[in-house]
């Protein structure tokens, strides 16, 4: 299933799923059964989730449908509960560092590590960034989340699928001059990625998944494209740290909760500080980013302002 | 006023403010139009405090109040909308990169710096604390911290005192070994910090540390102890960067909510790593940590298990 978040005509915020052309309201379609909110949904995952997989079926009365033209997406979770950057492709680590002249630190090999971001600046589909007033040198990082539907701590790697609810698309948006001031002080990446973090178009069932399965992880290509043209492609199964492994990290002696989102990292050449100026200029006001992953969709953001 | 967060015998949470030796229930003091948890006082707090500090000249009715031997405070803000923490004391960041035979970095005096921490770990007083798995470099680190009280963004120094509603100790409780390890991956500390941040006893309101005031700051003598003996002795008057200076860092391109957590980092001598290990070894299960700071009272955990 694909959930989403969505802001009717009237302005009011629903959850429910997508259905081909239509969006589907969870709560009028359950007679009020299932909650109105996709974080009051995770909470309950696994009570909530079998209920919405034979709902699907059904054909809705009207007051519960909405064609997906007459709807405005938001991020399929506006509020998550936290948000945690992880950094675990190999390529985007070996090949940032080396832009700036660094070589490869042996401590990546020994933990998946991350870094814990501002789960409050989430940006949905199709809403403008706004590049910080100090930043020169926008960019956009092609990432996965998945998202916890359930509690737990000290998870084994092996058991962490359990956990997981679903996957989107991330652009975790960097403002690389403010972050390779701040990086020198020691606490790691703050202000250069705490101004916008984009998530959607929707939050796809791990079910959905399974065909793309090869191991333990999924083969997914992963592309980004500015103002159409293509500069970014992937592909999800080169990751180094599976989703399992940085669930394990994330978890030991700490709990994870339903609606944290669990970010991949950048896949490689998923961002221009990758590429080079060379390939690609900074973003700028006017432009539109655009990624894509097979099997969850395409999230678009255009920075904000003319250009 | 002195907020606090408690449980009664009967096992309710609920908000209210201390009143000499004894605790007044918000929700039952006001007829139930102040609510029942910190978190959703703060997030109206413009409308909700003045009429608080009206009711705390009434005398409550009975079934309003409780000794304070009677009921078990919590942390005053059990969960914070997030959790910042700084590294503003210019004598500890000093102090502990000379004990790793590191310069002082000159982008420090540029900027201040923060990371974002774990807002799911909070530790209330006398709650214990528990040493994660793989450390045996256990640290505490002695913290004063504001709490958000008005929605903001983009708010100059100068401003930032409208936008504090109150300050309280905070032990950013610190995995020495495992955060030194994680930082030279480049992301900050993440897993040296996640699983225990202590703040209380109460909540403070800023208008109690008037007496206190000096210029942009406050004369506010902080201790650590560790079983009765005081190894951390500092003034947050000696604070390079001011918490009106950290809400600018913060907030520029970022919203801040009611009910977020600024930490101003550790105070010089406020952790073990910078006295060194010749005056007191890492901590250990029994061990009990007493933080305490002028007009904000008495923080103390015991590390868990026993010696």
């Amino acid at each position: 299933m694909k959930f989403v978040t969505f802001v009717t005509k009237t302005g009011e915020q629903c959850a429910g799923w997508l259905d081909g052309d239509r969006v589907i309201d969870m709560d009028v379609m359950s007679s009020g059964v299932l909650p109105n909110t996709m974080i009051d949904f995770l909470q309950q995952s696994e009570r909530y989730l079998p209920l919405a997989l034979r709902l699907q079926h059904l054909e809705p009365e009207a007051d519960a449908v909405y064609p997906l033209s007459e709807v405005r997406l938001c991020a399929p979770l506006p509020k998550p509960s936290s948000v945690r950057d992880f950094y675990a492709f190999e390529q985007h680590v070996k090949t940032a560092r080396a832009q700036r002249g660094l070589e490869m630190i042996p401590e990546w090999y020994e933990v998946p590590a991350f870094y814990f971001s501002n789960s409050h600046c989430i940006v949905g589909p199709d809403e403008p960034v706004k590049r910080p007033a100090k930043c020169q040198w926008l960019d956009y990082e092609l990432e996965i989340a998945c998202v916890i539907g359930k509690k737990g701590s000290n998870i084994k790697a092996d058991e962490a699928d359990d956990y997981i609810f679903g996957y989107c698309i991330m652009n975790d948006w960097s403002a690389r001059d403010i972050q390779r001031h701040e990086v020198k002080i020691g606490l790691g990446p703050a202000k250069g990625k705490d101004f916008a973090t984009s998530i959607g178009p929707y939050l796809v069932t791990k079910d959905e998944l399974k065909p793309y399965c090869c191991g333990d992880r999924y083969r997914l290509a992963m592309t980004a494209a500015v103002n159409g043209r293509v500069l970014s492609q992937g592909n999800f199964h080169d990751i180094y740290y599976t989703f399992g492994q940085m669930i394990e990290r994330a978890s030991e002696d700490a709990v994870l909760h339903p609606g944290d989102v669990i970010g991949s990292g950048t896949v490689g050449t998923g961002c221009i500080l990758e590429l080079t100026e060379k390939v690609h200029r900074w973003l700028e006001p006017g432009d539109v980013v655009q990624l894509e992953i097979t099997g969850l969709g395409v999230l678009r953001n255009a920075i904000e302002g003319g250009k």
